[in-house]
């Protein structure tokens, strides 16, 4: 019982301190670790079992969508990266330099890669010559670097995992319905595959990505109602591959610029998950995405036939396609459970002499804690169901926790006063101008512009700060 | 029919000039080109699809062999590289440097892994304290950068894809076990699903990995004679582990020495596929490894119903797993056939409209031309025969043309000669010294030991060069 409850007590309540509850839940769950590597992290089995299926679910996504999979070089040449002059001003100053190749020292330093833009626009200068040849839409699975100066599991590291997905287009109607298909496709993905909800918009123009003209983003809401952007589209239009001599032939043989657009959403997801669903016991996962669907945990497993028919059941769900592990080490089965809940496994079945004479099992929820007695014949069918009822659940719970948390502010002393007395996004009209976005964010100690609603317009409505008219409807919040 | 033409030229022959021939099909099938990051591959959608399928079915191979993928920083502290001296020894020459983060200039350089033993070892020494914590089978994909000064498309790049497993064990035992088994594991993807034929043995202490107690390796023969290595497992005994203070407490309360693997598989083995199974026409992609196992071009496509009748045939491939493709482009079924000959997939399925009327397609093999009409009700039976004796056959042919071109020498003479009238390989006895395996390949002009053959050892044979007592079986050939 000692080791039961010291994994018990590991955690802090997420109530008391969340930041700290959020790392207690990195380290129990084993799910990374910092390397001696400044800033960087190793992703241990648990967090990048993670990764791996939230890549196959999008990878998926992306296939149907008509996405190609490339890999471009790690290393930028410095004459390479200068190309664009706003993407270098915005890169520049976090880039890590290569300057030595073996014994050599370099004529030509390299940056490694913050992103890709570049080196896709230096390829398809080579490769793209008349219109048959477009569009080109390519995603590259990797890890880029970003000399950041403070660091936080999964939300902030210096290198990351992520996809970045690149396309070219004809016409900048082509590239603006791509930028906004993709975009789409992050949406469904985590909202369907990860529970998560979103609210999905655009970034102002002091919050777009260094070089594009448009970014689109999905902004999801933690439990302690702060903001995490959590996968973001870029449209170009032509001025980067206009930067890079990028032209093709078109229909007329007349020579024609073409439209870029950029997408990607990185490991990040994985703190998302944490934050949207996890609870006291530790991490929540979704079915779709959890490495371990359900655990087999035998009750006195020393009994006749326990053992036995645990591993019947282990046998019967792995035949039925679900990923299935069983816990018969040596622990006892209450710290088993603890194990499982922290790990987020959604469902354990608990067997025991009790059940085998009933031919039944316990199935335990995750969500909800429920303890479901199914008879061993209906196993596979029921257990299918309530999964399929844990993944609609977990985004129920997630989508009312996010819609309990907007407000809306009709003047700024109001939205002021949300910010104090709040936690969550506040929905506010807005002007446009720089000035006004920077002047709330301080005065309401960070709630910063996370998107501009595209659905949503005013209709003679003022600006929360300036009261000229508004242009946009914009949802503010605080940030990792 | 001038493009057509165009297309077929442009491939030199192979037996004309090989390494022409080689990258005239690496250009012509957009499998990948150089970027203009010296020595670096941008790998295209056409080379990186079969990446990807190696991929899956190497990492399902590994899962069911018990491996956890993680991932570990790309940059190495300088420190740290430096801590096994043969390690360092061994890949100081080649790895490349950061010295510049963001606008600091670093007070201790960084390495871009040239592989990562030393990072996984450093992190088991945080977290490896009992014997409950072992063993460790982990392995990551991911790419790693050695500053070659030569370089070939898949064979040799400064920057190539990969995976690279590590292991930690209790025992030396159990850790020579697993080095095994990861050897048999490529060993089976790469005979099962790559129709590859290998040899398979250990390293000369020579051609060892830097660091390692024994290296295992698995040898192909490309169309030219040539070696290939195309994966290796190495032993490390506890020498690496020990010089990274890694130690557990063991069942007897004893502090332990732990025992380390590796093994690495690579983007070379793209290079085997080609120079393995290509030929005059083209790529000859195995059906297990192909990203379109088959490819509908309809014969006289404006004729009315011959579209229709293809799509319904896509259509119906699709929903019996088949991984299908149309060409419905504006191309002549010549220049279609040509292509899909130089991308190499396995079979094409030609419809007109005479064979609409017959009830039947023509399926044409892309390893033999074999022609053989098929009735539309029975498609999906017969293609999936026909690529099962497609994958069986391109393994036989290549494994006879493997054991017709092993020679056994038994005098240096008798050696040097077949080295100078034959391609391939030559079987003969070695005593082990490093001067005689030295003098060997000087004098045949580049026979180097490919490996030492574990299942048979000689008996009261003389070493090939020397004419002391022989103590190894020897694989001698010419590499890349």
């Amino acid at each position: 019982m000692s080791n039961e409850k010291k994994l018990v007590q590991a955690i802090t309540s997420r109530n008391e301190d969340f930041a700290k509850w959020y790392t207690d839940i990195v380290k129990e769950a084993k799910l990374c670790d910092y390397s001696n590597t400044k800033g960087c992290l190793n992703y241990l089995p648990n967090g990048y079992a993670i990764w791996e299926n939230i890549q196959n679910n999008l990878d998926k996504r992306f296939k149907e969508a008509g996405v190609s999979n490339v890999y471009l070089p790690l290393l930028i040449p410095e004459s390479l990266l200068q190309k664009e002059k706003d993407h270098i001003k915005g890169f520049a100053p976090e880039v890590a330099w290569v300057t030595q190749g073996g014994e050599e020292k370099l004529e030509e330093k390299y940056c490694i890669r913050p992103t890709s833009e570049t080196l896709f626009c230096d390829l398809w200068q080579k490769i793209v010559k008349s219109y048959r040849d477009l569009p080109l839409v390519w995603n590259q699975w990797n890890s880029v670097l970003r000399w950041e100066k403070t660091t936080r599991p999964f939300l902030r590291s210096r290198e990351f995992l992520w996809q970045e997905g690149h396309t070219l287009h004809a016409t900048s109607e082509e590239a603006i319905e791509r930028t906004r298909q993709m975009l789409n496709v992050y949406y469904d993905c985590l909202t369907q595959d990860l529970a998560i909800p979103l609210i999905k918009g655009r970034k102002t123009e002091s919050e777009k990505f260094a070089g594009a003209e448009a970014t689109y983003t999905i902004e999801a809401m933690m439990h302690d109602g702060k903001a995490l952007q959590s996968g973001t589209s870029h449209y170009f239009g032509s001025t980067f591959p206009d930067s890079f001599n990028i032209k093709y032939i078109d229909k007329n043989n007349q020579l024609s610029s073409a439209y870029e657009t950029s997408w990607g959403l990185s490991t990040r997801v994985i703190g998302a998950l944490i934050m949207v669903h996890g609870d006291d016991n530790g991490l929540v996962l979704p079915p779709k995405i959890a490495p371990t669907e359900t655990i087999v945990i035998p009750i006195a497993q020393f009994k006749e036939g326990v053992l036995a028919k645990a591993h019947e059941i282990v046998a019967t769900l792995q035949k039925n396609n679900f990923r299935v592990k069983i816990d018969e080490s040596e622990k006892s089965p209450g710290f088993k459970f603890a194990e499982q809940e922290m790990l987020g496994i959604p469902t354990r079945i608990e067997i025991g002499p009790k059940d085998i004479e009933n031919d039944q099992v316990i199935i335990v929820r995750r969500d909800t804690n429920e303890k479901i007695p199914v008879k061993i014949a209906s196993l596979p069918q029921e257990l299918s169901k309530i999964l399929e009822d844990i993944q609609s659940n977990m985004y129920k719970t997630a989508k009312k926790f996010l819609d309990d948390h907007i407000y809306k502010a009709t003047t700024f002393t109001e939205m002021k006063k949300l910010a104090q007395e709040k936690i969550g996004f506040i929905k506010a009209n807005w002007c446009g101008s720089n000035e006004c976005e920077t002047n709330i964010k301080a005065e309401t100690t960070g709630f910063g512009s996370r998107c501009i609603l595209e659905e949503e317009t005013p209709h003679n409505e003022k600006c929360i700060y300036c009261n000229k008219e508004a242009k946009y409807k914009v949802i503010w919040g605080k940030s990792y």
